[in-house]
Formats: C-alpha cells, sequence, structure tokens
C-alpha cells in the first residue's frame, strides 16, 4: 500500500491534457503496489491507473518495463498497457518524477488463496513466458546472487534484531545458494514479484498481472519458484502439495518443463525465499520511512528456506520429471 | 489515508450481490478519509464508493449520517447517496462491520486553496445549511465544550511532549471558551469536518462534499468558524484576509448572517480551533496503531488559535456585520 506522493489538481489536469482520454473527472490515492504511488484516475474514457515513480525503481530501468508491458499487451497478455500522450511518449513527468498512465484491469487480487487459483497462476505464468520470448530488450536481475550479497552486507549487523542467530544462518545460506546456483537452464523475461497482490481474477480465471517493476532477464524457473512461496504456503508455514503440483501442472500445460528445472526448484525456492526475506529484513530495519505501506514479516520466509533447503528434488512439491 | 480492513473477494460478491449494481469488477482500497476504511468499487454500473465503518465511528449514529446524505443528494446538495439493496436497507454489515455502498462522486479535492475556492466553498455551506434546515433527525455535538473537556483530561498529562506549556495553555483555553462560548444562535445541521479533503471541486465549481461523520445539530456558524480554520489560514500560519471574506461573503449571498452570528466568530473559532488542536494532539499521543494514517501536526492549530484569540471582532476575517 502506498501513496508517496500527493498530486495537485492544476498538475494532473495538464498532464491528462497530454493525452486523448477526455477530462479529468477523479483521481484517488490506491492502496495498490508498494514502491510507487499508485491513482485511480477516472476521465470521461473511464477508469485508469497513474503511476508515480518513485526513487526504489531506477530511471534507467522504467524504459525496459514500459517497453516490456506494451509487448506483453500487444500479445493478449492481460496486463497494464501504458498510454501514450499525443506525441506518442508514454513515459513523461509530473510532479518531479518519472509518471505513465496505464490501462484499468478489472478483476480482485485474491485474499484466501485456493487450489483453483494455483493451477490457474501456473497457465498464466507459462503464457507470459512464452509471450517474453520475442521481447527484445534484456535486464539483469538485480535481486539475485550479486544484490543479495550487498543486502545481506547491510543487514547483517542488525540481523540479530529480528531473530536470534539469523545473521549466521543467512551467511552460510548465502555460500551454499553461490556453491548450488544453476548456471544453465532456459532464461527469459520474468515477472520476479508474482505475489498475490499482484494477479487480478474475475470468477475462476486469471484477469490481469501488474507490478511488472522487478520484471527481468533470467532463469524461467526461477518464476516459478517465487510463485511456490508466495502461493503455496499455508498460515502455519506448511507448504500445501495440492497447490503446488497444481500450480506446476497448470504451467507445463502451456510450457513444458526440462528435467534440469523440475530438479533445480529446491536450490531455485531456496534462493527467492531468500531474496524476500532479505528485502523484507531491509524494509523491516529501515522502518517504514513514513510512506504508507504496511511492513511484511521477514520470517514467514525464513520458515520457507528451510522448507526448501530440506527438500530432496521435485516430488517435494508434488511432481515427478 | 485509512483502509484499516481487507475485504476478500467472495465476502466483496456476496455482499454487492445484495444490490441491483451488476457484477464486482474491481475494488481498490482508497486512500480518503481518515476515521473508517473505504474502496472504490467498480461494477458493471460503473464506480462507487464502498465504507466499512470502523470503530471510531458509533454504531447509534451510522443511521442519522446515512439518513442525512440521503436527506441533502434529494435535496440537490451534491454528497454521496447512499445505495439501498433489493431489500430497502442501506445499511448492511460486511467483515463483520456496518458497511454502505454510496454514490461515486467526480471531482478532486483541492490541494493548493485559492481565493475562489474558498467563495465557492461559502456558497455550497450555505446550500448545506439551508437543505439541513427540513431535515428531521438530530445529533448533539459531541465534540463541542464537554468532549473538549474529556479529551483535554486524556491528554493534558503528556501535553508537553509536543510542545512545553501546552497543558497549561489549553487549560486556560478551555476555562476562557466555557465562559464565552454563544448560547444563542442559529441552530441546524452542520457538517464539522468541511477540510478541503472533503470537499471536490470540477473546475471552479464544488462538485460535491463528502465524510458526513462529524455531522451534527449545533451552531451553523460553527460550520463557518471550522472552514475558517481549514481553508483560510497560510503556510506560514496567517490569516488569508482575502479568502476569508470570500468565503463569509460567499456564504452570506446564500444564507444571511445575523449581527450575532457574525460576532461571535472569533470565539466560535478559537472553540473550532481548539477542537482539531485536541483531536489531533489525542491521536499523536496515542501513536498511529498500525493504521495506514499519516498523522497531522496539532500545533499547527494552536497558531491558529492564537490568532482568533487575538481577534476583536469580524473585520478580523474581513467582513463588517
Amino acid at each position: 500500500m502506498a501513496v508517496y506522493t500527493d498530486v495537485a489538481d492544476d498538475e494532473l489536469k495538464a498532464f491528462v491534457g497530454e493525452y486523448d482520454i477526455g477530462e479529468v473527472l477523479a483521481c484517488k490515492g490506491i492502496a495498490e503496489g508498494v514502491e510507487n504511488s499508485n491513482f485511480l484516475l477516472t476521465t470521461e474514457h473511464g477508469n485508469f491507473i497513474l503511476t508515480l515513480y518513485e526513487k526504489r525503481v531506477a530511471l534507467a530501468d522504467l524504459p525496459f518495463f514500459i517497453a516490456l508491458m506494451e509487448h506483453l499487451a500487444r500479445l493478449g497478455v492481460a496486463c497494464p498497457t501504458p498510454l501514450r500522450g499525443r506525441d506518442g511518449v508514454a513515459l513523461r513527468r509530473l510532479c518531479a518524477r518519472p509518471a505513465a498512465i496505464v490501462t484499468f484491469l478489472p478483476g480482485m487480487w485474491p485474499r484466501r488463496i485456493l487450489p483453483f487459483h494455483c493451477a490457474a497462476l501456473g497457465r498464466v505464468l507459462a503464457l507470459l513466458h512464452c509471450a517474453g520470448a520475442s521481447f527484445a530488450l534484456s535486464r539483469e536481475n538485480d535481486l539475485s546472487l550479486s544484490g543479495w550479497k550487498s543486502l545481506l552486507l547491510s543487514c547483517r549487523e542488525r540481523a540479530g534484531e529480528v531473530a536470534p542467530g539469523l545473521s549466521g544462518e543467512l551467511e552460510k545460506e548465502l555460500l551454499a545458494l553461490e556453491a548450488a546456483w544453476p548456471k544453465d537452464l532456459p532464461k527469459g523475461v520474468i515477472h520476479g514479484d508474482l505475489f498475490p497482490d499482484n494477479v487480478f481474477f474475475h470468477g475462476r480465471e486469471v484477469s490481469g498481472l501488474i507490478d511488472f517493476y522487478f520484471a527481468c532477464t533470467d532463469f524461467l524457473a526461477y518464476d516459478l519458484s517465487v510463485c511456490l512461496n508466495a502461493w503455496c504456503f499455508e498460515e502455519d508455514g506448511s507448504l500445501n502439495v495440492t497447490k503446488a503440483r497444481l500450480f506446476i501442472e497448470g504451467y507445463r500445460g502451456v510450457r513444458p518443463l526440462l528435467r534440469e528445472e523440475l530438479e533445480a526448484l529446491p536450490t531455485l525456492a531456496r534462493g527467492s525465499a531468500f531474496r524476500f526475506l532479505l528485502t523484507r529484513l531491509f524494509d523491516w530495519l529501515q522502518g517504514s520511512q513514513g510512506a504508507l505501506v504496511r511492513l511484511k514479516d521477514p520470517l514467514e520466509f525464513l520458515q520457507r528456506l528451510r522448507f526448501h533447503r530440506s527438500a530432496r528434488g521435485p516430488s517435494a512439491y508434488g511432481v515427478e520429471p
């Protein structure tokens, strides 16, 4: 949930005047997205989302994100489509920040994950990966091994405030991940942050994917491991094997997985649990810094990480190569 | 800004099913209102606002607020109109809270107050007071003298944390207000909290008033004093006499003010500055309690209170009886 910047009405009017979407009728800050300020903008032409990119998103990366959303939307993946102004430009400035208007996607993200959500998620993730194959740009995953190393360095000293012994466990984990990390798996565009609040459903089907601001080029199977962590664990910390199996089988029904990808799942899932543990830990230790963001508990992911560490192969997730 | 409660998609679907507004397309928590959880609900019929009443709003008062909005909307005052379900009921329950769906009002609240805003505000406030004259229900202002007394009692000990000597100044102020408070001015329905974020504009005209959850029966001129405090001071703490004059003259153009009402303005404005100082102080000392609310500085109103204390009559606000 985030609204970092307040937009004055006259500035907004001038900004929206660059587009062919009629006059502004209303604009309300919404509780969606954590990195940026998001507004539900209503004009004479309907609802849109206005995003102001705050400093956590690197300016240099924005053209990648905008082009990716345009590319995916063109290929029929339900995701926000950036609007272009009359001058053909999609990425402009508002309130001294980069800003864009994108289409409004209907649907709600599921608050209670049921097995059918996981199956539908698997199918749409595979479609996203297939559509990404023809995308020309690439962007390194700055939240993979080297990024984790610097995050850990900045959190190490105070990690013990969150759980005793955490710092030592994380250091050992990073060494293990560096040693075991796969080198040669199919790569492509991944979403990188496909948590339930980034996936809208209408009835039993996915109606849209949002928040592409961690998208990058990495192992496609890593994206599956993110979803396993984000969708398939219960509140008591245990993996729901039915959800995991339905998710992976849903994916395989659209894009087959290689034996190597399946066998790498425990390591990749350790890695993605480690990544979310680290970024949450970092945010936790930083405090909320005045933004209207509800901080998330880093330790949820420690439990998941330990699960994946003990997993002997894809059968831990209910699937066989 | 507030979203205290998260609504699950299946519960929402069942709730909206009680109304004739088509199927839910989307529902997003919005940064509007401080006391309740507010959502922008999009259905097949368009945009609506869904409000979940949190514990700060007394259940017993809700029928008054709902009936008032219905009454005002019927008389043409642009305010949210509560929707009735197929059973004729407007106030229902969702997520174990009282909840209502109201119409969506176009417009944006002004971030930068210009003189024309104040003139338009005066006119619409007078229309609200005139329309309120035929409203049958009444509700005591629980944030007047007796309410201030109990608020001050609960804050007194820690008021010094916010400003040295604050506690003594507030106690003296309350005694002075009790002695000077008017007894016999025209009464009726007042909004009670008409700050800029509760007034939407479209162009130069008011397009809607929202957030009637402090509405009550009190001196009509007290509502003017709230607006003087909320709209007519500059960031440096000085009164903008042009804005004050335009506001009061805008009001008088629709509903004439008695000499007694004008003469009471400095006292009433001391009172309303005191009221907002106290509630902000209370919130400040309580801390945010986990809600996604940006706390407001109580001391802004200490400065305004001191201004009104030194005002000798309505001429301090640029008007003559």
